[in-house]
């Protein structure tokens, strides 16, 4: 039997997934590392827990084909080298090399957004289809796009980042530099913090008293009148909706999945989007594309991640052959 | 020698191109058909124009490989109707079927804005580029989307309407339904007819006396010091602006090709693109991405559509290699 390893790096947990090469997942861990400052030290113990996971699911090192690495940030585009991770602090980390001199085995890193859209179009709600859009809002918001099954990379390995499409070039700031973008107005983490600024500025709502604050609070809080939640309310759906919109305008895609801690949350986000699309979407398009929320929660960038050591043409028939 | 034959079906003129099998144009014809009105009797001319190109070039009909049709509207997934042309008045034509029958060759119809980024990517400012975006401005906005040199098409064969993306959806009303269209700020048409209902309504402008009104009168006036121009000529330049630096942000091309006849008219567009591209797009993408001018003029749509029947191995390696 041949296996797959896929492996989610986050800013402080670590996810693992084995994965049978017909597509079945066979075991999944999660290990808190020690702190992931020290690379090698993180590597010694990522080394370790797969081996753990692959006795777990009762197969040799000889059985691994390949470990896929998801991870946060800007991954060099022959998929070898994390060149800046800013959750994990890393730079120019040649993640790959390490782990296959460690394990003997090939390794494949990839940006941890589109190892979850894999990890959706390949086990989660895009089982069968090949073109879709996995749109992820959470602290951030980021997005795969899958064109007849293949991921989209971009020239600059940056396609996807449509948390930074910009809706109004001189909304509030964002992290990134510029303005208005979208993730400006349905990142949790912005929504947080513009929120805060509001209550400490000494506007009154009921959200002051929320801790921790999320964005199921503002939700609840804009159906119980309060003005200020109302307004963040009506700016998260409406930004969620255009940004949705203009997605499947631009790419006609059959499917739009949407997923990530908001939407969790706040699970009534996925209709709203539909009534987006039903909206600012032209006739044509919207026909054709559904919209639904991603299955595989934070499974996803794991068992996604298992995915990309794969040759193309064992991922499945129907998602991955060519278009 | 193998020969091909491009097709571009504008509204009142049909533009013919011949290339051969390495990818030379050998010769190009313009025809006006006496109207489009009688499918049958547009095909005859079609028909008897493919001829008299293959004449012109020295070749028999035994070496054409095929013909690929260029043609404004919707055309279905498979390649071979035109399911509504709204320019042309047709509906439900099946003019792959029906020019195959006359001919005896291989057809392949596809949508024009399409194939007019096939010829820029194959002959035109692309040359040797396989990610890129082709984005036309003239009457109306629309873009042809390459990845790894494959044409980007959709679910529902409507992959790059950027035209009806919105930048406002409070916006002005657009001929799709919608409002606050990419396409309702810069698409000629209606910046024309935008402007006209000013004048209308008594608004004092230069413009008023400039028939017919084009672009290239708005960027002037503007530069002159009239207020009526200055306010759409910035809106132009803003809405161009933020189209283009969206779309690089989300797909991360290595080229934006800027063509169309409000571009042609107005070059000086494609520095105000450069502009918003380093504004509005994150450092990274920026980097990466080159904006140039279109190079083929109204010649993209018809030497592009020839490349439309070619097997996709032999369109050359640089822009046609899978990536």
């Amino acid at each position: 039997m041949s296996v797959y390893v896929g492996v989610d790096i986050g800013g402080t947990k670590t996810r693992l997934a084995l994965v049978s090469g017909e597509g079945r997942i066979l075991a999944e861990k999660t290990f808190l590392p020690e702190g992931v400052g020290q690379v090698e030290v993180y590597i010694s113990r990522l080394q370790e827990e797969i081996r753990s996971l692959l006795q777990k699911g009762r197969v040799s090192m000889e059985a691994l084909e390949g470990v896929g690495v998801g991870c946060a940030g800007q991954i060099s585009q022959d998929g070898r080298t994390i060149r800046f991770s800013p959750n994990l602090g890393w730079r120019d980390v040649p993640l790959a090399d390490m782990l296959e001199a460690r394990l003997g085995r090939p390794v494949v890193v990839e940006n941890d957004v589109r190892a979850a859209a894999l990890g959706e179009a390949v086990f989660g709600s895009g089982r069968g289809v090949g073109d879709m859009i996995c749109l992820f809002v959470g602290t951030g918001v980021g997005s795969g796009i899958l064109i007849g099954g293949h991921l989209l990379r971009g020239e600059g390995n940056l396609a996807g980042e449509v948390g930074h499409t910009k809706l109004d070039p001189e909304g509030p700031p964002c992290t990134c530099g510029g303005r208005g973008c979208l993730e400006v107005y349905v990142g949790g983490a912005h929504v947080r913090r513009r929120i805060r600024e509001e209550i400490l500025k000494g506007v009154e709502t009921s959200l002051a008293r929320v801790d921790p604050l999320h964005v199921r609070a503002v939700e609840e809080w804009a159906r119980r009148g309060d003005p200020l939640a109302g307004r963040y309310w009506r700016e998260i759906v409406w930004a969620l909706g255009m940004g949705a919109a203009n997605l499947v305008t631009l790419l006609n895609p059959r499917l739009l999945i949407l997923g990530g801690g908001v939407v969790e949350a706040s699970p009534v986000l996925v209709q709203h989007v539909r009534d987006a699309v039903s909206r600012w979407v032209t006739m044509l398009s919207r026909d054709r594309v559904e919209v639904v929320r991603a299955q595989l929660g934070p499974r996803a960038g794991a068992v996604g991640a298992s995915q990309l050591p794969r040759p193309k043409a064992t991922r499945g028939p129907s998602v991955w052959e060519d278009s």
